[in-house]
């Protein structure tokens, strides 16, 4: 495990995937994305000004889209110079002929960027089992303007269901250098690990080795993004990539490096920030619900402890409707596999203690349904069985999150 | 594998648990439920006229309520005369307290009945962390009148978001003798395996040998109750219990015996029907959703298959909105673990075949779409594999879900 500074100093920034040197981005609105409530940005590019390291990690689904598995060969030969993203159309389920339209798409952001064709990761989000409608990439590619403040655009042009783009940048000291780290995600915070896709991809100016880069990355998303609802293990376009281009100057940084664990602890917290935005920002959501488990005999069963009461539609429901029904926390973690000590089993919403030593306690319903009846609301339980620990985020789940669901075709 | 005969006589009678010879039933509303819509029956006994046989299969969460504690210790004796059962409190994290409470109801029905407190089951359905009101228990239990026909207000005492009982009971002509096979079920078809509590209850008139009675149970089951979203795995108070009082008469049946097939036959046909029945009462729900999944390399893959599909909201919202967005099954199908050739997976919904040899098909939208504004929709996936096939049943997710479980205790 790579070392992360517990105590790194942060600086948050504006922006988002260009607020690292040497990052450009843009967005246009082509009518990919034909459903939906407005006209809005659907195509957009991500351009390093310099070849820059990739690391990332994909969706473990069997089914996966034509993006996935070209981004993912183009990914294992180590550096990158651009991003292609498009809503709308995830050309999941297209056979040979998406697998086509993907090369395609590369090389038309290529010859926009004046890149080559094979430094060109492409990531495509949206409905299945429909043809991407090309004409319109090809229409719309180059009117696509490259800016230093482009990232908002990139961040628009992945929406699906999100009702807002998610950005986050932050400056950290490390080894005598300043680095920015910028990322942007989407996901639409399904109230299950299911098939939202979720992207988030990371940019910085730092130079890094590139397994160092892959290795973070896994740690960091497993403590972010793999931490809520939107489960990037369950959809068939997932992807988190990380791209480091070095415009900072300095030593690659590795395992070892004096800057290595504040810069990873600088993509940790970009990461986080951007993990709770999706997890806020769930269809439907009014809730972000956070799971601290703690107690844990090992971190695999604090993590599935954490996840599973994130998860669980009834623990959501409780949540929103403010309902003091605190067993259900106790059921899914129960259920969850994770090894529980009852009679030493805690359960805590907000600052209440709702069951200890094996029975209710005697906090009043009323106060529970209060700590509920907030913007953010934090279930925290005891397992009683050691010392690990692990958050999860989620959401609350409402008749919105039906709506939204039942129609997002037609 | 018991044998199950594909092909038995099944004759369908009225009634459910009293149907078979020598059961008696009543219930009785004493206001343990003092949450819902109006008063109805909470409290109900079920009595054999003789000793049974008794065989059951309980919730494998690690939090398991009183009531499972105590029954499960029962059954393991073999027999029982006598099943508690109420709704409105579950008598889960209560402590000793609630063990106490347990064991009391059992002496209540006990002296009720007439029968020893140590064949009596117990039972209990409801909010968790709350003691039960021993009171109303006490008050109430003796007011119930036990009759032939009592299996009807038993099959209500157990409901808590059901909307109508779930009751079933066939006759089966087997080795020379005819049998009747009662059951009756509660369970609120909640959106995900999760913690909603199922009660599947078999009662019938034949003779059994208690090996083969269990074996046989955990056989129907696993192509029943747990082929539905209401997972009896996961809830803290999940009970599957079967009685056999022989009073039809005979020799034991057992393994080899001419009845067994045909008798195992028509527990699984009373299983099933009363396992489509939760699911088409499921909270909120408008339509039964029957997923089956064949062409599976083995029959846990299309077993999981099946209920990952059956069990996805997104997979229930595409049914909820009529929406014929069938890339959703394909995509539970590939996070669901089983192996899946893509090329020759297939997605059909009702009659319609959506996908097939790696591509959508052209099947028009608004046909797919008609095939789901049934009652009952099939959808069916040929993962391309083998030859195993596996059914499970679940239903859509509407607006209304969300409005009860957020409102279930206040």
């Amino acid at each position: 495990m790579a070392d992360i500074d517990p105590q790194p100093q942060l600086e948050e920034l504006p922006g988002g995937l260009t607020a690292p040197a040497g990052w450009l981005a843009g967005g246009v609105y082509t009518g990919i994305r034909s459903y939906g409530p407005e006209p809005r940005f659907d195509l957009g590019l991500l351009l390093s000004e310099r070849p820059a390291t990739a690391a990332a990690l994909f969706t473990r689904n069997a089914v996966v889209g034509a993006p996935v598995t070209l981004t993912r060969e183009r990914v294992a030969r180590g550096a990158a110079r651009a991003l292609v993203v498009n809503s709308g159309n995830s050309n999941v389920a297209t056979g040979a002929a998406g697998d086509a339209d993907a090369e395609r798409m590369a090389e038309l952001a290529a010859a926009a960027l004046g890149v080559a064709a094979a430094d060109v990761l492409v990531a495509s989000t949206g409905v299945i089992g429909r043809r991407l409608p090309m004409d319109r990439i090809e229409a719309g590619i180059g009117e696509i303007e490259l800016t230093r403040e482009g990232g908002a655009q990139f961040a628009r042009a992945m929406m699906t269901t999100d009702t807002r783009p998610k950005e986050q940048a932050l400056r950290v000291e490390a080894g005598g250098r300043s680095y920015i780290v910028g990322g942007a995600a989407k996901g639409a915070g399904m109230i299950h690990p299911d098939m939202a896709t979720m992207f988030g991809f990371l940019t910085t100016d730092a130079p890094v080795e590139r397994g160092w880069l892959q290795e973070t990355l896994r740690e960091v998303t497993d403590r972010s993004f793999n931490m809520i609802d939107v489960d990037m293990d369950t959809s068939t376009s997932d992807m988190v990539i990380a791209l480091a281009n070095g415009a900072a100057g300095g030593e690659p940084i590795a395992a070892g490096h004096p800057a290595a664990a504040p810069l990873a602890s600088a993509i940790e917290a970009v990461a986080v920030r951007l993990a709770r935005e999706l997890a806020r920002d769930g269809e439907g959501a009014r809730t972000l619900i956070e799971v601290v488990a703690e107690g844990a005999a090992s971190d695999a069963d604090a993590r599935i402890a954490a996840r599973t009461i994130s998860a669980s539609p009834l623990v959501k429901t409780m949540i929103t409707g403010r309902d003091p029904n605190w067993g259900r926390v106790l059921m899914a973690a129960g259920r969850s596999g994770a090894a529980l000590d009852l009679e030493r089993t805690e359960v805590w919403i907000g600052e209440f203690c709702a069951f200890a030593q094996g029975a209710p306690t005697a906090t009043p319903e009323a106060d529970i349904s209060a700590a509920m009846d907030r913007d953010e609301v934090q279930i925290r339980i005891d397992l009683g069985c050691g010392e690990a620990s692990a958050t999860a985020w989620g959401c609350d789940l409402t008749e919105e999150y039906v709506r939204i669901n039942a129609d997002y075709t037609t």
